[in-house]
């Protein structure tokens, strides 16, 4: 293992250049809006470009606009590679998707300002569309990138305005030559916000991001008998209502009953006729299940099917189900987490093996390379909002973090 | 005690009446529309009051429009009353309340076919606005001729179209000159159809409606935090639709562990933001609650309340209510009970002690006399519906009770 000497990013242009992103799309509530292919989403590509190419980076865009910065190594293996997305909701934040691509980008500048060369090449990627928000599926650029979804598709997605990718990435300009997929990177490391509350809570501990839940979305429709709440006894009633509470009330015991990784949520309820009076001859729910644990996500929906059909009988209801939305847990490397694990110790940080709850662009990478992230806090767990908020000491710790991991994997 | 002669009412001419009115408004799907005080509703009483007039009964129109047709008695005592209504919901049935008015009138008229008198004097009343639909509050005419409202809040009550019952009253012709409250009836007996589906599943048993549940109202407003379905763990959710979906099964249970005449029903839910994936922040519930008594009723609510007060904790939400109706229950007298059930014996019928689930005009004159009710059979429990039904013979049979019943009550 080649030693290089300790450094340290710059956490002043590391902040500057967060803060500078947020202020080119800021609107009046705060919130920031950079909307895959849009006119911002070009505005915020040439700015990180310009600030790549000042940093002596090589800049290759490929086929479905991700945007590849290489910084060269003493050998011409297959790079140590970070990255994530600058895209935004609607009314985003400042840190998702932005903090992992300037950390990243931070990591390779503050290498060449101390004049050390890695052995394996280091790159920061920009993957295109990952909130998905304007086009369909989210984590396009890393999805295309890991061979997950044809080029072909993924150029003739469409927005409900009737806009193409292709054509919308060939508009902002970054309709790239270069072939999507290369370089095939020797390791993938992704740094972001957690955008839940368990480091918060944990006195603002790192984190390092060992798998991702699987996700069940099921829409449950019950058909009961609507009739008078006053005049129709207790037994002899089919309450769509009621069993749509029966439902909420199981997914939470079915989670805490299973503990672990499993979560449940019942975000959606609507009844019909929906009035005081009147008990309710339809409710249709949403069910929302997820597990680290393929095996176990498939046995809560068993347990679930099997809670439907008992209640259906008692109640004397019928009880439909739709499946929405299902995907499988990613597990991430084990050797990239003992390289975190390992920095961590070095800096002498907590640092806490953990799930992370949404979708990120290292799923997809995944798939092709050895991977794993690092969180660092977000305050209150807030996100997708104007109120995301990481306080400047972990957006420091996390940068180092990244940095001392890339070293150690671009080391061999 | 004076012995009359058995005779029995002409189901014929019954059945004719009520479908001659139900054919007067007949609607497209069926249903029948003759809201208070409207053209439709002055066709309605015309036609009564036409035939009041042809079974030589006298007819009064008190100031609130009520018609009250009375045969006199051998002796000048106070009337045994029967009545009910012949306004409907906006798409009513054809018996809801019509039944109770034409099988009274039937009562009247088949004594004078018979050439019987009764000791004391009979009245068949038709009380203005019953449903409650155009003008607040509903039972208005019964409610006024008790002693409930005054005549003169009655008479300024306005429509949501401007419109004021007084000069509707004019309008249609029956704002009438006699005193509200007269004649004060020596018992007053209402013959309505149950709008439930108990009798029905009792194979067509008649009813002896000893009581009238009291009816609480609140609206709950759950307020949580709002997070990330995924992200979230179990045991750091403050989810509002978790906690309507615990009261929706607690009001269930309560209503099963109190049994008796307890009901309880969760009608109406409203999630915010109601979305899949997102931890709901705001639920508001409607919380119906029923009881015959008023002890058990204020029972219920206390332990509801509690029951809130410990689930706003152990959820760490806030919880509010609001009330938004809290009516008495009204027990009917003893007496006119036992003289319906003498009655149902004398003809062989089963009859069973109930309770009336909805209001009636019968609650109002329980202030001011001995009354009860009958109820015969809905088809299904189906009311204030086009497919409202109750069978011939169940009409037949109601309408022999009640003529039974006034000449028992009559007699002495």
């Amino acid at each position: 293992m080649t030693q290089v000497a300790p450094i340290a990013i710059n956490v002043e242009r590391l902040i500057a250049r967060i803060d500078s992103l947020a202020e080119m799309e800021r609107k009046d509530d705060g919130s920031c809006s950079r909307l895959a292919l849009t006119d911002a989403d070009r505005r915020g590509r040439d700015q990180v470009v310009q600030w790549m190419r000042e940093a002596g980076l090589s800049v290759r865009i490929d086929q479905i606009g991700n945007i590849i910065a290489v910084r060269p190594g003493r050998s011409a293996g297959r790079p140590v590679m970070t990255g994530s997305h600058i895209d935004t909701v609607g009314n985003g934040g400042r840190y998702d998707g932005i903090y992992g691509v300037i950390a990243g980008l931070e990591v390779l500048q503050s290498l060449r300002d101390a004049d050390q060369v890695t052995e394996r090449p280091l790159a920061v990627t920009v993957f295109t569309n990952e909130e998905g928000v304007r086009f369909q599926p989210d984590m396009m650029g890393s999805l295309v990138y890991s061979g997950g979804l044809t080029l072909e598709e993924a150029l003739n997605a469409q927005a409900t305005d009737g806009t193409r990718v292709g054509d919308e990435l060939e508009r902002i300009g970054y309709a790239g030559t270069e072939r999507c997929g290369e370089p095939v990177p020797h390791a993938f490391i992704e740094l972001h916000i957690e955008q839940g509350p368990i480091l918060d809570m944990q006195c603002g501990s790192l984190g390092a991001v060992e798998n991702l839940q699987g996700i069940s979305w099921q829409e449950v429709t019950i058909r009961g008998v609507s009739n008078h709440a006053g005049t129709t006894p207790m037994q002899l009633r089919h309450d769509a209502g009621y069993c749509a509470a029966r439902i909420a009330v199981f997914v939470r015991e079915l989670a805490k009953r299973m503990g672990a990784s499993q979560v449940g949520t019942v975000g959606s309820v609507r009844l019909t006729p929906n009035l005081i009076n009147v008990i309710p001859n339809q409710a249709v729910v949403s069910v929302d299940l997820r597990n680290t644990n393929d095996d176990l996500l498939s046995a809560a929906e068993r347990q679930f099917a099997a809670f439907l059909e008992t209640l259906a009988q008692e109640e004397g209801v019928t009880i439909e189900t739709r499946r929405l939305v299902r995907t499988p847990p990613v597990v991430f490397d084990s050797t990239v987490l003992q390289s975190i694990e390992a920095v961590a110790a070095e800096l002498g940080l907590p640092i806490l093996r953990m799930t992370s709850g949404a979708g990120h662009d290292a799923q997809m990478m995944a798939r092709i390379c050895p991977t794993a992230m690092i969180f660092v806090p977000s305050v209150g767990g807030v996100s997708h909002n104007p109120r995301e908020f990481t306080e400047q000491r972990h957006l420091r710790i996390g940068a180092d973090a990244l940095l001392r991991t890339m070293l150690r994997l671009a080391a061999s």
